[in-house]
């Protein structure tokens, strides 16, 4: 069995050349909730500072709700410190936010954790934002926008906005999540899982167990349907009318 | 529960006017192959004739190999009678053509019988080619091509050739397989399976399965992916780099 480090490494490696994500130069903010995903980009993207052929500079934040966390007791911030990183952390009253007569949803939360998120990230002069999306997310939203908004539709994984001189990359895309399990259990790192009351992850939950019985669970399916992403022949989907 | 005949008679005139798939005159090759699907769609364009705002005409027509059917001791050709309708059969000697080092295979068979039938269609002076292919066909072929392929392509429900003066249709692009074993039912013609000793149609009957498996057996949910095929949003797919 290969090293779960050199799998991750190896594979965040392939995508971040493929997919371009990173500038000579770069300030990139690295988003950590405190989570397997997160944490693992955190801490390949400080190994590969002392090897990658290009200079880039790292800026951990993480984005802290009134909804509660364990994040404070939670020893994250000790295991970055000893990799050389610290962590800053923004308060995003979610709760106090929210309107007397609107419901909490994760829709709302987390459009004001990403407006946070970039307006940090501009603030601290930041030109990339780095998230720990993996392949299994992409398939995930890919398979779930088609078949439940009837739109090819993705994530991407690297991102420019119009609008903010901020990019996002997502260097663990070609990671699977089974991959990033093994490689926390081998560093010895335990998530804390974000355990937020008004979760309504299910649906996502249940598109990735349906993903499992459609791929037979096989990752090569799995990734095959990534790489359509990529492989686009319009001409046999719409043609014109 | 509704006439399973409208429910046909009403998806085909969908598909057929928003895919622009008949012109004023057009003369109309029509595949049959003895099994329900082109069974129906030779009776629905039938029908169809008799009020259909601009006038077409149909050419029957059947390709029979020499690997044996049931075609001949069928009564496929007194029900097209009994429509008005009379069927030309063309025959495609696939064994006798094999070199003698080959082996027979699916690809190579329908090879042949494709390009005889566009043989016959232009021979015939046809404009357009009707396939019976259903929406449970697109989106099969859709996630074959991503899941087996990586490719993001599909059938279209109207297509035009560069090298040939043909097109080809599909007119139950939107209707079920389960909403034309209605009509057959309701319809009381009995189709008979192409027994093809050489069938290797297994991994499509797979796919078929993990689909339903996928949508939950959602009719609702397989409209959506078969959507997803005129809704691309390319700048969220693929992106540059």
């Amino acid at each position: 069995m290969k090293n779960p480090e050199s799998v991750i490494a190896k594979l965040a490696e392939v995508a971040m050349r493929r997919f371009a994500m990173i500038k000579d130069g770069d300030r990139i903010a690295v988003a950590v909730s405190g989570g397997k995903d997160s944490t693992a980009l955190a801490l390949d993207l400080a190994m590969k500072q002392r090897w990658w052929p290009v200079r880039y500079e790292l800026k951990l934040v993480h984005i802290e709700t009134d909804m509660g966390s364990d994040w404070q007791s939670s020893n994250m911030e000790k295991l970055f410190a000893s990799y050389g990183l610290s962590c800053e952390t923004v308060n995003v009253p979610v709760l106090a936010r929210l309107k007397a007569d609107r419901k909490m949803n994760c829709y709302w939360c987390s459009t004001q954790r990403r407006t946070e998120l970039l307006r940090y990230a501009q603030a601290q002069g930041c030109t990339a934002i780095a998230l720990g999306h993996h392949l299994d997310d992409m398939v995930e939203t890919l398979v779930m926008n088609m078949m439940l908004k009837g739109q090819m539709t993705g994530m991407l994984p690297h991102l420019r906005y119009d609008k903010y001189p901020v990019r996002v990359i997502r260097p663990l895309a070609l990671c699977e999540e089974r991959q990033i399990i093994e490689f926390a259990a081998y560093k010895g790192f335990n998530s804390f899982t974000c355990s937020c009351p008004h979760d309504d992850t299910s649906k996502r939950k249940l598109v990735r167990q349906r993903i499992a019985l459609l791929t037979g669970d096989s990752s090569a399916a799995k990734r095959r349907i990534f790489e359509s992403q990529f492989n686009i022949k319009e001409d046999y989907l719409c043609g014109e009318f």
